[in-house]
């Protein structure tokens, strides 16, 4: 039985690439920019070594990404090694599990939770995005970075950074942007697609759900409710993004939103400024997360679901 | 007489400092990050150096740039010598122009339509930020960048690149970055407050304001009004920014924000992208600007102005 859970350096995984060909590379289900910017750079690399490489994800892409080239594969061929990137549980492969999940040759991520199930793990946690892992990957393997790979990797570094704004972006970070900058990545239009672009629809939902924020705990708490019908009135790629509102209140520490799912479900989720620890108040009604930002479910109408929550939070709060 | 409009290198800059003491050293009226940044963190290396400095503005600091620390002048002195930071023309130093507009020793700028108005002048219209100047300014001068200072620059970088997002962010903008997150810049809590924190009466306005735009040609213009009702429940400093909202629906080529200023006046916001011109439409109604930003007075009622707007756009548009 082949061993799994080796952890590899950078020599050993451009040694693996340059040795093997017939490349699947899957990307995480509910695709983000992080996992498709670094399948379709890492695939390009890999064509411009002559090998045999695509991309597959269980989720469509989501049109937004359109401007990213796909890696065209012009031969069919028969994969012979899979390779998984920012994927940190092979249950994140949504759809492709089953086929794939227990067959990963190599897995290149950046999540401190990876779980190394491939056989051969690069997991560097210190890269805010997992494409400056695979920036160096490309590197390693000595093939110049060119426009289409530099949009693709400067994709995934705004998009898991928040455009440079959020605690995980480092010097490195910086760093690999201003080279992807030099290789020509169109940081203006892809920073203008990314983040200063919004439907109409998400515009009308947004405006209403902020004139419907309720202050509770001297204003150092906002809560946001996102019903069925405003759901109804978009997509929930138009909806991404709308969670961190409530927090960005002035002189709010706690910002919640609440999301009708179902009728009597509500998805809740938690963003905190410090000392407040958001998964603290999820783990009081069964959910989970990180100190800055956890989730939980709530069954009960609209009323119920915000007593439940607010007296999480207050318990959190005062004690 | 003394010569004016003189253009000198970095050494000449850091040997003008060494030589003279004294300095004041002056931000432009309004002042911005950018402004504000240059000047804390050029008068903390002047004090390092042993020199007497202090910094003036014709108005006051905005509360929101409160976490950068002022440097404090703890002797009285007689000024010698005047720097101007960030100032394009002695015009924008506002109530200070007529104490200080014809004596300006030395000017550090980076904006193109500097008028070279000092006796040495250091322009460099490549940085996206004045503050990258200041950066090279303060290396020139041999001290050692700390956190106070790695702040104030950082700042600077990111209020006038919108957080790197800004088709002036250049490879140099992310090295000098780099570097400042290496001195200990606060990234994080800096973009926090300079991005993701606005005041819940801000949020109100933008909600409304957004709940009334208009949709013209096509649904390639948007049009949103900012009525003297909604500017008397908010102050300007928590308006800033609210122009580029129209322009950034997705499919809007040209946004337009109409302001109340006062019975019959309208201050004009218009915001463009490829391939109309702002400036072109603005130049209709007798105001002027840049290619993709422009602005515009128009006298009438409402639908007068709007009237006016929308035929100007259109002669553009359609032209």
């Amino acid at each position: 039985m082949t061993e799994f859970n080796k952890k590899v350096d950078l020599n050993e995984v451009s040694k693996f690439l340059f040795e093997n060909d017939n490349y699947i590379i899957l990307c995480h289900a509910s695709p983000d920019g992080d996992t498709v910017g670094s399948a379709y750079a890492l695939c390009r690399a890999l064509h411009i070594c002559e090998k045999k490489a695509k991309v597959l994800c269980a989720d469509e892409i989501p049109a937004r990404y359109d401007y990213m080239t796909k890696p065209v594969e012009l031969q069919e061929f028969d994969h012979e090694k899979i390779i998984a990137v920012d994927v940190a549980d092979t249950k994140l492969l949504g759809a492709l599990n089953g086929l794939y999940g227990d067959k990963i040759d190599l897995s290149i991520d950046h999540h401190a939770s990876n779980k190394h199930f491939a056989k051969i793990n690069y997991v560097n946690a210190n890269a805010a995005a997992n494409c400056e892992n695979i920036a160096e990957v490309i590197e390693a393997l000595g093939v110049k970075t060119d426009k289409v790979m530099a949009d693709n990797l400067y994709t995934g570094i705004v998009t898991d950074t928040g455009c440079f704004k959020y605690q995980n972006t480092t010097v490195n970070t910086h760093t690999v942007a201003a080279e992807l900058m030099q290789r020509g990545a169109d940081y203006y239009n892809i920073n203008r697609v990314m983040f200063d672009t919004k439907s109409m629809a998400r515009l009308r939902v947004e405006s209403e759900a902020i004139n419907g924020v309720e202050m509770y705990f001297d204003d150092k708490c906002a809560l946001m409710t996102i019903t069925a019908e405003m759901q109804n009135a978009t997509t929930p790629d138009e909806l991404e993004g709308i969670t961190p509102i409530p927090r960005q209140i002035e002189g709010v520490i706690v910002g919640i939103t609440l999301r009708e799912k179902a009728q009597g479900k509500y998805k809740c989720s938690v963003r905190t400024h410090e000392p407040i620890d958001a998964s603290e108040i999820c783990a009081l009604l069964g959910g989970g997360g990180h100190s800055r930002a956890a989730g939980c479910e709530i069954l009960g109408t609209l009323d119920e679901a915000k007593e439940k929550m607010l007296n999480a939070v207050k318990s959190v709060m005062c004690k």
